[in-house]
């Protein structure tokens, strides 16, 4: 592999497919929770673990960490996506327009949605991705049909994503605003980060990893191509840092997790071929950490009772998700 | 208000649209939390009782409440909800198969939903129902229009749901496997439940009531019409029980709450008109509450902490949900 | 080949998945119009046919043979279809409830709509259906992926199905009111028919098949399994009768044109493989031929210009149409 | 009303809302065909009027006059109105994978498409604009609510929308590539055209009026804001121009058929307040000319037999259409 340098734009490492394949296979944990396993590190989520999260709540705030879900959100339709359409099948207006005359004395609204699963802040479920036909696991790519994903599908979450949160506010420790779309984050700016936060990252835990691009969009007042376009985020040579930790799942603020541009021009999103497809680690994308990072500066606290489920649609590849940070 | 009956299906009230205004007047929290509130009761969730509500975690088990939403779920077209379509964008198949050849290396699925808010476990929101041309602390109903709830939406709830829960388990206290469709549940019934089980109801807790009209459908092996018709749920000589309990919310494992037939001819789902619209009480539906009973009739723990949070679907009226009890 | 009777429920014949092979490749029309021919026998709609068919029109009557696209629609979950699912995104009440009041004096209503493509009134696609792995024109079916249909997409017929209808009525030829669930159509019943009714078919028709299972249906109130379910149709033993024919397509008011149960038990809906796959014919299904049938009953005229547009949905596998007969 | 100038950009009218007003009271077709009528000037389709214009056929050409339906369509998000989203349910890939492999033989494809009605080629129904609380045949705007139009509805198109159509192809008359957004059309201008092209302009005729916005948008190879922006169109002095010629409809290559931005600052859309909801007059919008124009100077032909059949969606406000100029 290539060097690296640690500052800005400059900050990039360059891999070549074959480096992705063989830290793929060398983190693997293809197996290691059994043959029949579809939930990857969520195994990490145990019950002494959930009780020592519990304990965490001291001021009792509760902080979302969602997007809201609304046709101003950041998709522009890049992989297909579009933002959530919200329809209405009755309304107050036509409740007072007679519209309900024929129900006795209650009026009432309805309403439904439309939206891919990945539009806003979500979790990728284990069978989002693919590499060399394969899936978590080991599973052949094929059971991922146009009717769900048959293994591995997001509902086998539903009561696992909860736990010990920690947010890695990197922007705060760097003393700027937000990272730059492009800047890679390496072990070494983790590791500093969690010592200068006075924070300890445990397994079992999900990280929270703020680059600060929400600020950024929010900055310009435009989401531009936060969706889908460059972005800050994790850098290969971080793999083994979140492997290693026994993480049950982590998340940043980014639509993708992973450094854009990525460091490697043959290879898309390969953190994923790693972490998702080979580690089963849970992803959290679009996470708005932006007030939650206010209120750990504030108290000095990067831990926290972290609940963010899945909604279990059955074969799910990803789920819409409002993560609670609960301090 | 007419006399009732305390056993299976003689247990229903008769009462007239006078008693529903008359109770729903008497019991209306609009204006206390003031002029500005789009949350009504979600207004006991304190930071107390959130760092209480975390001090109930002993065991560390976690328990979804929420129903597979699939196609295979309970609607039938009522009120015009179809099931979840669940929908794919990208396979493995595809990606097998060549139609992502195009990417570098990675390969993935990626997929979408139309499904309505009210389809499956959910939350009402407070612009859901009107009553007399009104909604929660008496907005006009014009105000949810198709273009969605312009106050009193879903969003305003997404960092309130966690706190205490309790289960009242009443087939349980009734020794009797489910209660019937039309039968009712009374403010004894609660009360006998509440002392059976050794646990008290507090103000900001939220409860969950199971009827085990779940287990009866798994019984029959089908839904039949268990969303939209026939139910056993709360009467309406419980609106003060709910009222003066301040309780943060509560939810039932019926797709209304309410007992249906309701017990006024002339006005239908009157508990709504009371709770939702005057006393401004979340209320959840479909929540399947059968593990949670196991689980607590296991050890005789009743309450729990509760996390529940709603899809911040901007302008929605209801919001799926997947609730957890985390013990 | 098993031998076959020629009367109500005892008509139907025997086949195997060799049969089935064998007539597929015997009258397949791959490569017939060239290796990058996308639509069939659409290519039999040639201008001089479309000035004859326009010759057709007498009386100026036009008649309609869709079914209402609506949530009372045929479809009952079978194959994952529901019921179009209409919605509204700016209303009547809205206007007059003020919602619309930043808009300048004009007030609007707006709808969108949510629905299989082959939930109602529809043709279908050469990308519909496959057969050891290839759609029409010995293309692969790995071109049809969760992004459409690479190939042979219903795009292609947008300016192609317009010509010379003909309906054969052959409930009223048989003196019934509907033919049966599993009656099969025979060579001798279309020849039979098409004697009886005085008309002739031609190169480049558009044959529209009544079976009058329509009239069954309103006849006894609810669609039951109309859609998926028992049907009367065409028998295998018709395959040729439809290809040598030279039909530009043709359609029937059923939800699948073939006779359920398929004659064929190793096979399900052989005649699509026969017709769609190999000869290319554009099948329609669904279509609403009663009003049709009574109109060219009271005048004995049973052909007319035909026009039956599909959307051209990128990529689609199928389109709802508005099939237009003019007499 | 002002003065008006006959020169590209600076041929714009200025009025006011009272001149709206007054002109939609004195064109008013309100009672004319019957209080009952839900069909407005389709009324003029009459079966004389459909024999003749079959006899326009001569040469056999069909010309599709609809854009594609797909995710790169005009719409950007104005007015609520996303591009067709088109979903798999069932591809080749997955029958190539293996997931059909429980069907006998077989394979197919299957999809389904979200859209709103109005995002491509369409026409929009009689209940698609409101004045005062009115819409077609003075009938109140709270019919039309999230259940859909209960009168004015498209589905009462379903069988009208054939005739005579004529092709008015105002860039070419005018000696330019396209008119230019902002650019009014004036009754001069429309009989000028009528002169040029020897053609006449008939009662009961659908004419399509060629601005010439689509070519502008495939020149600069990008739409823009084709969808909600400004746009050449129709003046509001021509209202009597349509109104008086008694025709069954009329349709553009524009978004909104009107000039944007209007003539009228206080009034949006002032044409449709007249034409649409007052003459009762239908309106298509978006319609692709493009192909058609360039037959019609071919050989110098502008009138043909028009088919453009809306789908009959229960309840609908306007319908996606594939309509058809067949020469």
């Amino acid at each position: 592999m290539s060097d690296q340098h640690n500052s800005g734009q400059h900050n990039r490492g360059a891999y070549t497919h074959a480096d992705v394949h063989a830290l793929a296979k060398r983190l693997s944990n293809w197996g290691r929770w059994g043959a029949d396993d579809e939930i990857g590190t969520l195994n990490h989520v145990t019950r002494e673990r959930v009780v020592q999260a519990a304990g965490l709540v001291r001021s009792g705030e509760i902080i979302s960490l969602a997007l809201p879900f609304d046709a101003n959100g950041p998709q522009n339709g890049s992989f297909g996506r579009n933002n959530p359409v919200h329809y209405m099948t009755a309304t107050g207006t036509d409740a007072v327009g007679g519209a309900q005359n024929h129900m006795r004395v209650s009026r009432h609204a309805d309403d439904g949605i439309v939206m891919p699963l990945s539009c806003g802040t979500q979790w990728d479920g284990l069978s989002h991705i693919f590499y060399e036909g394969r899936m978590y696991n080991d599973r052949p790519a094929e059971l991922v049909s146009a009717g769900g994903a048959a293994r591995n599908g997001i509902e086998h979450t539903r009561d696992r994503i909860v736990g010990r949160g920690v947010l890695l506010d990197l922007p705060r420790y760097h003393g700027r605003p937000w990272l730059e779309p492009g800047e890679a984050i390496h072990p070494a700016d983790l590791d500093g980060c969690v010592q200068a936060q006075g924070v300890q990252i445990r397994e079992g835990d999900f990280v929270l990893i703020r680059t600060g691009q929400l600020a950024q969009v929010r900055d310009r007042g435009s989401w531009g191509d936060y969706a889908g376009g460059p972005a800050p985020g994790l850098s290969l040579d971080s793999a083994e840092w979140f492997a290693e930790a026994d993480l049950a799942g982590y998340a940043t603020d980014t639509w993708g997790t992973e450094v854009i541009p990525n460091e490697t021009p043959d290879v898309f999103q390969p953190m994923h071929i790693v972490l998702l497809v080979h580690v089963g680690l849970l992803i959290g994308e679009m996470f708005d950490l932006e007030e939650l990072a206010r209120a750990c500066a504030a108290d000095g606290r990067y831990e926290f009772l972290f609940a963010a489920p899945t909604l279990p649609i059955t074969g799910a590849v990803a789920s819409p998700t409002n993560p609670l940070a609960i301090r």
